[in-house]
């Protein structure tokens, strides 16, 4: 394995975890029952990879051949629950984590995508869906409009990102190069976003009546 | 590609673009912001195509292999979006052209169904799958009972067109002439199930207690 | 087909139709139409395996090669239309025989997973997808925070049944051995969760503040 392809792993496990307390917050204010933390955890953290792997025809699935990925979301989620009343201490440690997260899954899925041979635009769309698809899950477990279709800039991240990473591979940049391009502005974008609050504009749906 | 291939096209194309249109309008009532609006927009157009592609094992999925399928869908939306003041106005011309997107959806999952060698009448499912799953999706990211599961005879004109289309399939006709046949009685009876607003029975939920 | 296989085939049948009657139930307080009752019915009963076998590559599926199956999720879910003012005085043999279609389920999951040879602890998990994701995909239809994601030993039935199945099988033990045991202790256990309302700790959610 190159430096680079490690550093990717190991930034991945990080992100797996992060989206797995973030999915397993998010069950303990559904008042879910332990189970439903492992399971909405884990699905938050693997589950944006798993439809990216569906879509493409991509088998196995990752956590399919290792396990393992499967005993950190639980941990996570466990972790979590026991650690409820604190985490909110940790807010802005999660968030970064959880921007991390983002950029690494954006990062993997346009490399998965790129290695099945479809075109750089759809590479950057698999990088999303493997960014943004596993939070869009555990939104629809827990019966809310999915936060990304609503507010912040969650999904340019990974667009941004993505697009960084498939045009550097176009022009035949060091993957290495290529890859900390990619980490480093998609990290930097999310952090100017959480700190600046930027916004897309949304729609209030005034005015558009007539479709009952 | 023969002119039935060509025009099923063509209908094809209009079709994911009002079903982007009707994505992008429920989306814009949810108060989602643009990005949104072009996912749900995009979900609502491509994801009964993709459900049932990867209900067959049938790879790779039609935007996967042609990017410019996510260029319309998101164009839609993007234009529904500045049209939305306005869009109330073309209510029937949406509907008619919704119904034979739904037409062209059921036809084209049916065809692509025999095509992988399915029995007939799970072809016609798979029609129906391609026809309705798409407004499936966008219901649940808009955190909506699907509209298709309580009202209107949506998933009835998909089944009859299907049956239509496999039965004359089987039967030898010309693929042409059972294309434009099972085309046409299926817009005839949308527009009917429109004008006439044919239900089926539905139930009130009375009476159906110990089920807590 | 050996004795083992034969039964397991024909509970397999029975959970079907439990799972069918269960998701047109739910329908059914929902205000859905009779082609809802179906569609959902239908996705609760066939869509957990459907999903194992999207997940796993695992090609055709189960009611694409054998559409009879359609037609006895369709049946049932017509039946309980019919019978809708009288299905509550069943409710201890639904509640049964729903367990039962759950532990079969479960089983089957283990057996078509090990078959396509993945760790046993994957084995285990694809049992517990069989088994439960069906009434996961009922309720986000039908617009609800999964059941079992809340309340009830649902879930902990299916892993325990699928650990001693799997685990038995990797002993070696006689493949219709393991079938009766797992089959005897899922159901023995789930007929305990239900008589004396055991339950997973849960999480009111208060105290996780700072996420908004």
């Amino acid at each position: 394995m190159t430096t680079e392809a490690m550093l990717l792993h190991y930034i991945y496990l990080v992100a797996i975890v992060a989206e797995a307390m973030s999915g397993a917050i998010m069950g303990m204010r559904r008042g879910m029952d332990l189970f439903g933390l492992c399971l909405v955890g884990t699905v938050t953290a693997l589950g944006g990879g798993s439809i990216r792997d569906m879509l493409l025809g991509h088998y196995p699935l990752g956590w399919v051949a290792h396990p393992l990925y499967l005993a950190f979301t639980i941990t996570a989620a466990l972790v979590t629950a026991m650690l409820a009343r604190h985490v909110h201490r940790l807010r802005i440690l999660f968030l970064l984590v959880d921007g991390l997260g983002l950029v690494a899954f954006s990062i993997l899925g346009c490399d998965i995508a790129l290695g099945v041979g479809v075109h750089p635009a759809v590479a950057v769309v698999f990088g999303m869906i493997t960014g943004i698809f596993g939070g869009v899950l555990r939104d629809i477990l827990c019966n809310e409009i999915p936060l990304v279709l609503r507010r912040e800039m969650y999904a340019s991240v990974s667009l941004v990102t993505g697009a960084i990473y498939v045009g550097l591979h176009k022009l035949g940049t060091d993957p290495g190069e290529a890859l900390l391009m990619a980490l480093g502005t998609g990290c930097v974008f999310r952090a100017l976003a959480i700190r600046f609050k930027w916004e897309l504009p949304g729609f209030s749906g005034t005015g558009i009546r007539g479709f009952e």
